[in-house]
């Protein structure tokens, strides 16, 4: 998907909402664990359940991975079954020397037909730049994330600058606001202001918002620019609103406070 | 395994080489193709033509990954085929907020048995502290790294040292030489003696001696500790050596002559 389907699509359905798919076997609904694939099953439910509510959904490989093969299907169905329309995310965290990045990149947006893949950028150019030579696809790099952790290096000084600045500096100008998106943690708000100045132009992939106590307003407030440039990224608050044979109506309920919320913002 | 362990295959096998299983299905011999899984076809074969030569295999997940499916199927063959005294690496490079890296940690040290991870230190503390939590589990943390793009951040200062200093000097405070090792790549030999004299115990993983073009000598001088403490892989310069028939036969000769040079160090 290109920016101006994303920017259009955000404007038409009035949400900047991500749904992250951050589907864990033991926290879903019991009554799916009867079905051949449930993490796929829990998925489905929820996407229809919130399709029209949203703009991208986030898939975390991690909560996949972890199931082994198995894990890795389920991540296949669900990642097919999303609406063409919609945008995808592999929140991945991947980056490598360059061979292997290209690799990575490949398997994101050729294997798997996902739009985006959440990159690291601590082994610099050769490492980011293989996930930015794919048409209509696009890297989002960590800049400063939700976590307690970011405080270890990102927010380290490196010169006058703290060094998740350099890195958004330094990074954006490997792509363009067309194939990069930086992640921006909501629960740093006091920074947004002063990244959204550094990165006039470029999305940012907002997690930390719900569970991890993030304030919609206030990042939006902070963050948002005149194509909106924002990805709000619910997961737990979401898909874990209800925990039983409704959840996937609470997922709604959810998801549409969020979009109501946003609505009222553009 | 664990470090004692590790120590001893070591000195038995006058070896501290690590073969880089970074299987392209586009490289490797023709007559391999016809086999259901030419990745583990080939994999098995160089494993039986070295398994004698070297302590550690390291298999690249992203050669595997963007196989899709069918490439997770290679890799779970592989590991489980790779003998059980011999040090596994899956050279991964994940890392994430806390309860996502807790997943990660579970994906290969649990679903797939490896006896470590390489791990991507840029999101802090959280991101690293659940890949230490596994009894006689290890996590490989990037230090400095062989590639061009170590230089765009890793080589940057922050206060009077480079950030790979600080680094290694603040996620070696959050395990210990016995579950916690570093990347230290080869082709940044000039830096390793300092490196050493930070973290004098751990073990490093060195990459990119062979096809990166870093020297096995260069790195042994400067980087050996009292329990050898370096494992230096080689995946390109062994496992492609040859590209027919006798493949197996041409990488066991690869390996021999790093194995040789390394009992001569020892």
């Amino acid at each position: 998907m290109n920016r101006q389907e994303l920017v259009h699509l955000i404007r038409e359905r009035k949400s900047y909402l991500c749904i992250g798919l951050d589907t864990d076997i033991h926290k879903i609904p019991k009554h799916l664990l009867s079905h051949p694939d449930p993490i796929f099953a829990f998925n489905k439910a929820i996407i229809d359940a919130t399709k029209d509510l949203c703009v991208a959904y986030k898939i975390n490989t991690a909560f996949y991975e972890c199931q082994g093969i198995r894990g890795w299907e389920s991540l296949q169905r669900t990642v097919e079954y999303i609406p063409k329309d919609i945008f995808t995310i592999a929140d991945a965290k991947r980056g490598d020397i360059g061979n292997t990045s290209t690799y990575y990149a490949k398997t994101f947006f050729e294997t798997y037909g996902f739009d985006s893949v959440t990159v690291a950028p601590y082994m610099g150019r050769d490492s980011v730049e293989p996930f930015l030579g794919f048409s209509e696809k696009w890297a989002i790099v960590l800049g400063l994330t939700s976590n307690a952790g970011a405080q270890d290096f990102q927010l380290q000084k490196t010169g006058d600058e703290y060094l998740y600045e350099k890195v958004l500096k330094t990074t954006a100008a490997w792509g363009t606001p067309e194939n990069m998106m930086f992640v921006v943690g909501a629960t740093q708000a006091d920074s947004v202001a002063a990244i959204r100045q550094l990165v006039p132009d470029h999305f940012f992939l907002v997690p930390g918002v719900g569970a991890q106590g993030g304030s919609l307003q206030a990042i939006t407030e902070k963050g948002m620019n005149k194509d909106v440039g924002l990805l709000v990224n619910a997961s737990r608050a979401v898909i874990y609103a209800g925990n039983d044979e409704n959840f996937a109506e609470d997922a709604r309920n959810a998801a549409l406070q969020y979009q109501q919320e946003m609505a009222g913002y553009l």
